[in-house]
């Protein structure tokens, strides 16, 4: 007897892509991104299934990055197979990769700027990436490494805005099995074997040191670490942002209040977060301050020896008068 | 000219026990639990040139767990050196390991257990630990292989009780440096170099493979994610205490009931906690409910569709009945 219905790495796939689908309107566009990579393949591959049966209209899109000899070749190959699947817009999107914040930041940025724009062109109503559970234990370990707190072990959202992930859940060997078993041939990135990368590393060091020395299911538990990470930084970015309302005691002109007897009474990690958000409030520009800014403020609530202002980016500085500290534009010295 | 005051590495490990203790009344005792390695010999000097200038009176506990020929012979050495540091009492507990949850945990169980009897009989204020910044990193990256969440990447508190860890921000290494300053020899527990303990393979191959493949720091990074963890869950934690008193509709009798309208406005990092703390306190063992469970429970808020009751541990389930959630001693089938 033949064997009845998909290889079960192909029904794994369908399933995920209908549950990430399961509150997308009918006849609604989902477009999704194909790199012609394992993982992106079998998730086109089970778009394509599953989107005429929930009827939806599915799209892809392919991004040639200029990066490689042969780019727009390989991406006219897999918009060719798009429309083989009967994915229809089936796009090549080409764009031009920048020098800043490193080749990964920058081929990232050109590829989502890319993203957005067609998505936006074509009125998609969503956008799927192939990202697996692997890429997201990854992300958990290069996070971890920066050291810069739980938001940064959260990984990759579910979700985020337009785009959606269906597969972080699913091993990335799933991807492979399942394109094996449609008869896909995927294209391996060389980019991927590219040791210059950290995230290269992680995968093919860091990850299975780790799953030998701690043992198996290493990539599960940090996939899990980082969705429970998510819903804690997020709980506690609402808490900040009540406690914050309620602390401030005004936001007249450039300069933003606190009142330190309610900042104190804030469990620590929660005033920290109110710290930062008041500096924000102020004009700080986000990315330039650091734990270390914040901690300096917060020595303005925890150890006050009536210490001078504390200077912050932006050439804005955090003072304590009393029983109010103060977020402003430093005085010129 | 000779060099002037003490080794950087001696300075810092007296500066960190001086902070540590600044809040011990005078004349309070404070015991160091010190095995002879590095860690806890540098400590126990440390607390011994700092105590009476600080009017503290400082002594040492070393246990003999007797699991290597010749331990009673090293815990005598480890006592004659603490009364030659000036440190009394110094005494040898003597302690018979069991077998329950693996060597590494039993031999912890019957250390604290003989710590905490010897901190009571002689009326310490303080017990001082000599896990240092490695031995952080190592814990957090064993919690993060559990992948149970981020109160299991807190790593080990600062100060916990009777206990109090003043060397959690210093690397191993200034341990060994003020050692080798101050002329002392430390043991090297073989055990150390026993490869089937978990915890020798992090600190043998893991973490220096992070290391190398994502840079110097890793060991900071991941001591200040358990800090940042800690703070993060202990403000859950609370919040989630408060929120469940507020849910909580009565806990009379054996059945803990909470308001599903209440439930349901909590963001999930919150609501799961509360969904925990109620099992809890309608008499789940703790220890015996996991994730799953919780997560199974959770359902009945957030997927309702008449499910039957969720089995818990102990002999317990959560049942809804209209706007209602139960945990109660399951009815006999």
């Amino acid at each position: 007897m033949a064997p009845v219905g998909p290889h079960p790495a192909v029904a794994d796939l369908r399933r995920a892509v209908r549950e990430a689908l399961a509150d997308v309107p009918e006849q609604a566009l989902v477009l999704t991104a194909c790199s012609g990579g394992a993982d992106s393949l079998a998730l086109a591959a089970a778009l394509a299934f599953v989107a005429p049966r929930m009827r939806l209209r599915a799209g892809l899109l392919t991004v040639d990055h200029q990066l490689q000899p042969g780019s727009a070749a390989r991406a006219a190959t897999v918009k060719d197979l798009a429309t083989e699947l009967g994915l229809a817009p089936a796009e090549v999107l080409t764009v031009t990769v920048g020098k800043e914040g490193g080749p990964e930041a920058a081929a990232r940025e050109a590829r989502y700027a890319a993203l957005d724009e067609a998505a936006e062109r074509l009125g998609a109503e969503a956008v799927l990436l192939g990202h697996t559970r692997d890429d997201q234990a990854e992300t958990v370990l290069l996070g971890l490494a920066r050291g810069s707190g739980p938001r940064s072990l959260s990984g990759m959202a579910a979700r985020a805005g337009l785009y959606r992930r269906p597969l972080l859940g699913l091993p990335r060997q799933t991807t492979v099995a399942a394109c094996e078993a449609l008869g896909l041939t995927p294209w391996d990135d060389p980019h991927n074997e590219e040791v210059r990368f950290t995230r290269v590393r992680v995968r093919r060091t860091v990850l299975p040191v780790l799953e030998k020395e701690l043992g198996p299911g290493v990539a599960e538990a940090l996939a899990r670490t980082a969705a429970m990470a998510r819903e804690d930084a997020d709980a506690l970015d609402e808490w900040a942002e009540s406690a914050f309302q309620n602390c401030a005691l005004s936001d007249i002109g450039e300069s933003v209040k606190l009142a330190v007897a309610e900042v104190e009474k804030l469990p620590v990690a929660v005033r920290r977060r109110v710290l930062r958000r008041a500096a924000i409030a102020a004009g700080c520009p986000s990315g330039a301050l650091s734990a270390t800014h914040v901690l300096a403020v917060d020595r303005l609530i925890t150890h006050w020896r009536g210490q001078k202002a504390v200077d912050l980016p932006g050439g804005l500085s955090a003072v304590r008068r009393y029983g109010t500290l103060i977020f402003a534009i430093s005085p010129i010295a």
